[in-house]
């Protein structure tokens, strides 16, 4: 029973952007440097294994040195690093944002190595990627997947569905505000106590503030706040399936009907202001009921609907009066959690808390693979 | 990499109030079923040997059977089938609400028996006591300990806290209201729109629907906040010691200066109105600054204070306006989570959201002592 210091867990990051970059600055420094052995990184063109023979890594000098001494990525070989490590159980951080390293979960899987990723692509893509992981993974093998930063990056969001479902409770809504760029969006434009600042200043500001992407159409679409019901319908049994993962769920655009020819995205920003009757509109619609209006995705279970949309909800409503800035909060109504849902809420997107997302992941796989054998019985 | 199906952990019940009863229910019921073997059951007096010969053990039969066959309840023996399981890592569930338990933990513990516990005492008591859990749980010894719905039944707050810590963030400040009771004494005697219901009489509802413990001063001394408080604050890092645990905690009683000296129970209830006045003067000052009144616990690294008060918040502040009925609410400002906080927030209490803690507890486990060993490597 004398405590034994287990091994660290090799791991390798794929992926530097901004969350890549905090993961490894979560890697590198306490509390996680002991328990993780970051054996690899690599951005979209270059690798770099590791330790390096002069010296320490650290999250101010990674990508010089990576610049300098990285070799052309090759995915096969990382996959290969992680599998043949003597330590075993390595993980693969998948911080890029393509669709190709997600189409490869299943070998990555397949081979033993462990998957962390806060790429929403693969579990909200087709329906056949998504069982195939599933048949790779934990209660089916031995390997372990996680992304609870997919969904509320570091809010644990995720495991407390897997929670409500596996003890046996039994979903009956799941309704939220589940994009920080449109819930800045909404919260200035449509305010409880009013407002009437227009929809097409409220979104260059957001684009300014580096709140959206670089192409705010790829908030304005949707599809992020669908990648996000997707991931979570998967968890919720008898929810309907999604064959084309985020592309079967009904979602509503806000590039509004004026704007659906632009061009580009220079000329959608020039001509932003032309949607903006069509929004103020919504508004005024909605101030009459007495309602702010929402950009929500849900789940409900007694209609079987999964659906992206834009909704009105009472000025006394948590949507109206919890949400500041660009926070997201998810309610779950539940046979035990009715008619009060349980509700997490807090800031859903940032490089720090995403990483964060990933890094607890990274410690439940510690957890799991380096829970020391049961002491031996007394005779 | 065939999946093989792993056997289930044996567990062991004590204590079959309506928390007790309700992780029975769970555990005999898909999908618990299968991964979990209860060998034992056991109320204050009695303890049971499962399987019966006679057949099946349900929620409706369990205290028949157990008054008809069990024999006088030894805790060394429960302890010890668990210890001598032949599918080992046995769960010890504690789910009494008694002091001696909790005192034998470090024996539990030391001869390898894993426990999961909704009673508050053991992790809320001595330090020492405290100290020796944490000595012989993981990563110190290959024994697994969980509590968390020792704090906010069924709610993420522990397990939130811990990821938290454990991914490097750092916590300036946890406040929340964390009685159910509590929760709904303040919400209705005192509103972001007004009030005025004596507190006495809302005391009295509350009694009345069982929102209370038999004894209502249990409730308004506001031990249980400071245990739930103790719990919290010793898995932050830097916190102050407390040495005698939830009696280290300044502590706000609502038992007002009138009633100090009720002689028993009967007395206090029937002399609450003694104290109206006391609590009408509270409301009035807040309402005077435009806020409410709430029970809370605050644990507040910049000061250094950990303590159970009543606070005022402004009629904004989700204390006021997100809180309905018995509701428990908890943030968590963090380095992360910062100006806004991460929140949780739902039932706080109630048999099944806590039974569902524990449960949630014991698939951790099963998950620690049951993911398959790692697919062999290919040569």
């Amino acid at each position: 029973m004398s405590a034994v210091a287990p091994r660290p867990v090799p791991v390798a990051l794929i992926g530097l952007g901004g969350v890549g970059k905090a993961i490894l600055q979560q890697l590198l420094s306490p509390p996680l440097s002991n328990k993780f052995n970051l054996v690899l990184i690599a951005n979209s063109k270059l690798s770099l294994s590791l330790p390096l023979p002069e010296g320490q890594l650290n999250p101010n000098n990674f990508l010089p040195i990576l610049e300098q001494h990285g070799k052309p990525l090759d995915v096969s070989s990382v996959i290969s690093v992680l599998q043949t490590h003597p330590d075993g159980n390595g993980v693969l951080i998948d911080s890029t944002g393509s669709d190709a390293i997600p189409s490869l979960y299943p070998t990555i899987l397949g081979m033993g190595v462990n998957l962390v990723t806060p790429n929403k692509k693969g579990f909200s893509g087709d329906q056949s990627l998504y069982d195939q992981i599933q048949s790779l993974t934990f209660p089916n093998s031995s390997t372990l997947a996680y992304g609870e930063s997919t969904v509320g990056a570091g809010l644990p969001i995720l495991s407390t569905l897997k929670d409500l479902v596996e003890t046996g409770d039994e979903i009956e809504k799941i309704e939220g505000v589940f994009s920080g760029t449109l819930s800045y969006i909404f919260n200035e434009y449509s305010k409880p106590e009013g407002s009437d600042v227009k929809f097409s200043d409220v979104v260059k500001v957001a684009k300014d503030s580096g709140y959206t992407e670089p192409d705010p159409r790829d908030d304005l679409s949707g599809t992020d706040v669908a990648r996000k019901l997707t991931i979570l319908s998967r968890l919720v049994p008898g929810a309907p399936k999604l064959e084309k993962g985020a592309f079967s769920v009904p979602t509503q655009s806000l590039v509004p009907p004026a704007l659906e020819n632009a061009k580009d995205k220079e000329d959608y920003l020039n001509r932003l202001p032309e949607g903006d009757e069509y929004f103020a509109n919504l508004r005024a619609e909605a101030e009459k009921e007495g309602k702010v209006v929402r950009y929500v995705g849900v789940i409900d279970m007694k209609t079987g609907k999964v659906e992206c949309k834009l909704g009105k909800y009472d000025k006394d409503h948590a949507f109206a009066t919890a949400l500041k800035g660009s926070d997201n909060i998810i309610s779950f109504s539940t046979k035990r959690y009715s008619p009060r849902p349980l509700i997490i809420q807090g800031a859903g997107a940032g490089a720090d808390v995403t990483a964060m997302g990933c890094t607890s992941d990274l410690l439940k796989i510690y957890e799991r693979v380096r829970t020391l054998p049961t002491p031996a019985k007394t005779a």
